[in-house]
């Protein structure tokens, strides 16, 4: 198991750094480019952890736990059901979650990230973690009213602040028994674990490729388990992933 | 008027260049990321055209033209219906799009690309044009059977070589009433305007950037106005916009 970390250097540079005790072991580039290290470390406690990944889009997943499915009023999918993030609403660890004005409605999901370690296209599904770089939790926050009213979820799910990841980026681990969290100023919210996904991660990635071409660095939320429900302003939303870190974020009223 | 490419150099290199006559005079960056001129230039006719652009994120609007709405039985919206294409559907003029297999009716949509210039976040209609770098054309392919069963236009809109885009970006046109146009095996399908738009470019950026950071080089899809239709293998495909160039893309069977 190795752990990675995206760290704010000042003056708008960002550097990856490999989690060495600790330290951050600073990088030449994105964990999953094969980088050298720099030679250059810093202490991990007083680094600006930034998100730690840079992708060229986020793909998502809805329903993909039969008891959220059901807690919406909605049937299990026969294939997954795919959405996007845009990039734009990628926010660290500590970073606000802003609520929109146009919406009276704004739920956490818990997630397992998972990030994608080389191109890859129509990949089976024997092959496909073959292709995982590595593991992150991912806060899917999703307008719910919107969600309803638009039809496309490309607003109620795109909000800028709308996907806080990280911490940490985690490799080497197995994913198919994670617990899956989340917390609402300290209060369990959701508690499921990646064995109930009803598409596996490989399953996933074998679909999702079969479309479009997964690029290194991309992210896959893999959908969230039941216990969804609103956020308000002033309070910590803590989503954990047993293995792979816990990510706090506070909400904030927009504007 | 100015008129940008974006060119293959070989060994996976590309450079953005300026139209000068029959020459392409080469960028040290993005057209707009107001790049120096290296001093190199290339023939225009030589040169292999990429797609003139490299978003983070590509929005696209549906149901944009009230005759379009129309045609496929739908309402028109109250407010923009956003959805995105992945960065990795996007082939420049010339490449193939490939037709899944798990889709029977695969459509042509012919629209106005709006290229962003500067990151902008709740822009107001009356600022939101100083914003746009250029426009281009844009394919936006859908396989129309997917987008009906999937509720969510992901996979539908989202397949690789699904956004062909260019052949060029060209700036300073007035882009408030401008022909656009779809051919197939050189037959008229698609005839449009985009004064007929429901939505305005300027209302369509203050309503995305009011819910999402647009970055530059962030591509806008339009809408397509009403005609769209299937396309077989062996069709080529034509989308032009009146003063900003003409795409043709030959049509494939998939793998």
């Amino acid at each position: 198991m190795t752990t990675f970390a995206r760290i704010d250097r000042g003056e708008g540079r960002a550097a990856f750094a490999r989690l060495d005790g600790d330290r951050l072991r600073l990088l030449t580039g994105a964990p999953w480019e094969r980088p050298s290290e720099t030679g250059e470390d810093v202490p991990f406690a007083g680094a600006r952890l930034l998100a730690p990944v840079t992708p060229t889009k986020i793909v998502c997943v809805g329903r993909n736990y039969r008891a959220h499915a059901a807690e919406l009023g909605n049937d299990v999918p026969a294939e997954p059901l795919l959405f996007f993030k845009p990039p734009s609403s990628i926010v660290a660890a500590g970073d606000g979650i802003e609520l929109p004005e146009e919406s009276s409605r704004v739920d956490h999901e818990a997630e397992l990230g998972v990030v994608i370690g080389a191109r890859c296209r129509r990949v089976s599904e024997e092959r496909a973690l073959d292709f995982v770089f590595g593991y992150t939790c991912v806060d899917d926050v999703t307008a719910r009213d919107l969600q309803k009213k638009d039809g496309q979820w490309t607003r109620a799910k795109g909000f800028d602040t709308f996907c806080p990841t990280g911490p940490l980026l985690v490799t080497g681990i197995d994913p198919s028994a994670l617990a899956v969290r989340c917390r609402v100023n300290g209060e369990i919210r959701q508690d499921g674990n990646t064995r109930d996904m009803i598409f596996s991660i490989a399953q996933l990635i074998a679909y999702i490729s079969g479309v479009m071409t997964l690029e290194p660095g991309d992210l896959i939320a893999t959908g969230t388990p039941h216990g969804v429900g609103p956020i308000a302003a002033g309070d910590v939303v803590e989503v954990e992933v047993d293995g792979v870190g816990t990510l706090r974020n506070p909400v904030r009223a927009c504007g």
